[in-house]
């Protein structure tokens, strides 16, 4: 990679480009996850590369989600680490009770274990793999990402997901799990599906939901419960929708 | 990679993405360009992965330029070569005056032998190197990508780019060159300046182009004239982006 001066107008964005191409040559990362990752660059690009009020607005409610779950877990696979280990442990630092666990699209077990012991390093306290220890399958997917912990993903009541596909998104909605999606098209499946579709770059939300973290802490169930039921995902999406469209 | 059924929809963009990767192992293609091809496929998908008329007509009018040139250049990067290498054969073989030249954004001498070898395999002719041989500078080009070659860019008066840095298409236009280039983002520095953009994928738009060579060959170059002076870049940019933001 070329070195990035810190004034270049998108030095940000090339910032995480050069974590991710050190995620691949420390084997956490794919080379699909990096072209994945140019896909999620463009709609980054045409939402103008900053936070918008539709996604804090459902990172408020993911939030309230993630403070009133039994289980709250988040899925991680070699993007979302790559890019935002320091961020999911920030965030895990905030709400103790959180599971993280490994699942990986492309699954290799060398990978997983790398991921997983990458964020043990950085310091995140609960980390589970997928493909280690006993486990529950998720209904609907055939391959070996359908594994689920079950000290995570099989027990969790509330899921965050980031950068996730479609097909487990959508069979993680089926089998009664609430879902928050990190995606930044709002048009992908895993956007459509998910109860909460946060429309941002993960290493953004990931800072911005620890800060709502840490505010909500005071909040009592009865006032997250209603901003949980007052959410429409639907106009949310919408609103991501739109921004892009007159971004083009 | 994961092996992708012919019949999944997004099958070719897959395959697109199977050569890139392809590319990267065998040192043709570099982990940013993966990140870069990620990008294009974000406009490609919100194009419906098809060829729309603002291409055909943009195409209709490269052709008649190249045909025309006196000296017509190709100028090919890792990620054109990896992606359509046999396309860009198949182009030369129906136009056969074009010269292809090697120029990389992130340069290594290593890479663009490489390249220009896998371009003589394939069977294309006449293929130069930028950094190999008698160069002229491009002016407002600091890197080593400011070389053209004496028998390829530095004596040409069209050329082709594609997947192009908009710095170096600017000052190809600059420099006084007709600039005919290939981009899937309307709004990329690289269409914006150039005098045809092409907002299409890189394969699709070399297989139509050879067909518009081959059936132009007969025409006047006074009907191919005629042709260059009707055209309009500014509405095609126009229509490629109303078509892509109806998409989102």
């Amino acid at each position: 990679m070329t070195e990035v001066p810190s004034n270049h107008p998108r030095y940000h964005s090339l910032q995480l480009r050069e974590r991710l191409v050190h995620g691949l040559k420390a084997g956490l990362a794919t080379e699909a996850g990096l072209l994945a990752h140019g896909r999620g660059e463009a709609f980054d690009y045409l939402l103008g590369e900053k936070s918008h009020d539709f996604a804090a607005e459902a990172i408020a409610v993911a939030s309230a989600l993630l403070l009133t779950a039994r289980l709250p877990v988040f899925s991680v696979n070699g993007n979302s680490a790559s890019l935002a280990g320091q961020e999911i442990n920030e965030l895990v630092k905030v709400h103790e009770r959180m599971v993280v666990e490994v699942n990986l699209f492309h699954h290799s077990q060398q990978r997983s274990s790398l991921i997983a012991n990458y964020l043990r390093e950085l310091g995140v306290p609960h980390v589970v793999e997928s493909s280690v220890g006993p486990s529950v399958a998720l209904p609907e997917i055939k391959s070996a990402r359908r594994r689920m912990n079950v000290e995570g993903l099989a027990e969790a009541d509330v899921v965050l997901v980031a950068l996730e596909d479609g097909d487990r998104c959508q069979a993680l909605v089926n089998a009664g799990r609430k879902v928050i999606a990190v995606d930044l098209n709002p048009l992908s499946r895993t956007a459509q599906v998910a109860h909460v579709s946060i429309v941002d770059e993960l290493t953004r939300v990931l800072k911005l939901l620890a800060t709502q973290l840490k505010s909500d802490q005071n909040q009592t169930p009865e006032e997250l419960a209603r901003r949980i039921a007052a959410y429409d995902n639907a106009k949310i999406l919408d609103q991501a929708i739109a921004t892009i469209r007159r971004g083009v």
